[in-house]
């Protein structure tokens, strides 16, 4: 991992997002102050931190060394003065609703030095609207990670009206340099990139299971076992460029219009009553057998960091003799 | 790899698809007899798959002796009926038009022992259409891939109306002792599973492209580096499972508005024009860099292999301390 370009940084809101955060930067090398207005939840947060630690650390994932150092990188502040001071960067991660957000900024732009970059882990909320009326509100923006933030690289870069571009430019450059990748949005839609496209998928998924062509199982084997190990190595675009040996312009070319006929045959946004719901459910218990749920998380999280590891290890590359 | 339930197999057709067919079932240690129409499409093929195992052995992926045993196990034959003779199992790969299909399978149930099961390549087509009017259409089946299916477990098993439910049984069978991934289908819809969930997730892909929220690389590092790296591991449903603490109910229980909204906010079909395919063109010229096509695909398929063997040997297990 290259040095991180800010090495002094604050996490406010210390939740699940908050607390990956943690080990994002403290993983990078960075000072890290972490604050939460509520100290059980500051608590929790670091209870979880050393039990994540412990646990890479026994699963031969990190040295005993290694969770020393991010453990000295982390200090705990019960005051948020104290806890963005000297710092480059906050990232903040508090609660959704727009009022909590919006008084959180104006807490964070009273107490944070003109020059600290204010990212936000909102999923779903427009800077625009949250930084209204702030005295800095060209030092803030949306950075949206993917739970948890410290396993999946991306993170959903969208500045505000107000954002600097230099301050865009430089909370890009701090990310992709504490090892996460980040994705620069031009303007606010609903649900950003991530969750429109999950949501597209979902769609399909349900109504597949909903009108009866497959069970919960089969709809979920056919991602896992097929479109999903594309995708952990390419996006749409990238695998549509494999799939005809004239790449996307001939593919799209040659199959524009069966995908047009496929895209107007799609289901539609279903209405998740109770019903459809517990299907699911049940669709999912069976799949997890006596698996637990924190088992699954665990599972996933390491999977996850071996298939980057994969990844960083085997970029695509040209090959000399071909 | 559990032994092959069926032993000896027919491939039929040897294009893209037809040619990665044999070496799953050579891997799996089935005698595989092949036959196209076209003895110089069979010339390609085995000289495909004779770089295929040289390049195998070379980057260390499989032995010597591995390679000779699989070369042992493939012959070559110039009729149908000496191709199909003793075999249980054939695995059709013809073009795609309904026409060729229907020639080819009637074809097929004249040659073929009425005990073997017909297994169809087709990502498009309905069985119960290929198969009406054949003497035993009750053993022909839709078993298709995903290209190519000795990377890609998935193979959607999709039966027609004449299909006997224990030929379907025997297939899935057949096909999980080889190592794929039988995915079964109730009843026909245009484009299986697969295919429809790639165009939803492709649909959107294009609107956020197209309507200038991100550009190419941009959305396809949502999923590569996101959404993607999860969906390697759990399918959708798997997914939304993980998502909360109460698991898939809980989920949509609470996030079901918000996917409704945002279900509904998805963009539309696009037209395909020649100014987006060739915008799409650009964003993956620029993506790829120097690397040929050659090059992205063997790395595709190295990689994708890769998650295969972690995932195999990194189930998710009960942790007997949770």
């Amino acid at each position: 991992m290259t040095e991180p370009t800010i090495k002094d940084v604050a996490v406010v809101g210390t939740g699940v997002i908050g607390r990956s955060w943690i080990q994002v930067f403290a993983r990078a090398g960075c000072r890290t102050r972490v604050y939460d207005r509520d100290p059980a939840q500051v608590e929790k947060a670091m209870a979880w931190l050393e039990a994540d630690l412990e646990y890479c650390r026994a699963a031969g994932l990190i040295s005993a060394d290694e969770a020393a150092r991010r453990r000295s990188l982390i200090t705990v502040h019960d005051d948020l003065n104290l806890a963005l001071e000297g710092v480059g960067y906050a990232q903040e991660s508090a609660p959704e609703p727009m009022e909590i957000k919006r008084a959180v900024y104006e807490e964070l732009d009273r107490a944070a030095d003109a020059a600290v970059i204010l990212g936000s882990s909102t999923s779903a909320l427009d800077m625009t609207e949250i930084a209204e009326g702030l005295t800095r509100a060209d030092r803030c923006l949306v950075a949206h990670p993917v739970n948890p933030p410290h396993v999946i690289p991306v993170v959903e870069v969208l500045p505000g009206k107000q954002t600097d571009a230099e301050v865009v430019r430089r909370a890009c450059e701090f990310l992709a340099s504490v090892g996460q990748t980040p994705v620069l949005m031009n303007f606010y839609v609903p649900g950003f990139l991530l969750n429109r496209m999950q949501a597209a998928l979902v769609r399909e998924a349900i109504h597949l299971v909903e009108s009866g062509v497959a069970d919960v199982n089969a709809v979920d084997a056919v991602i896992r076992d097929g479109l999903g190990l594309r995708w952990a190595l390419m996006g749409p675009f990238g695998v549509a460029n494999t799939n005809a040996d004239g790449g996307v312009r001939e593919y799209f070319t040659r199959y524009g219009q069966a995908y047009i006929e496929l895209m107007n045959d799609l289901g539609p946004t279903p209405r998740f009553s109770p019903e459809l719901i517990e299907r699911m459910g049940q669709g999912t218990d069976a799949m997890l057998g006596d698996v637990t749920h924190a088992d699954l998380l665990r599972w996933r999280d390491r999977l996850v960091m071996k298939i980057c590891e994969l990844k960083k290890e085997n970029p695509p590359t040209k090959n000399k003799n071909s």
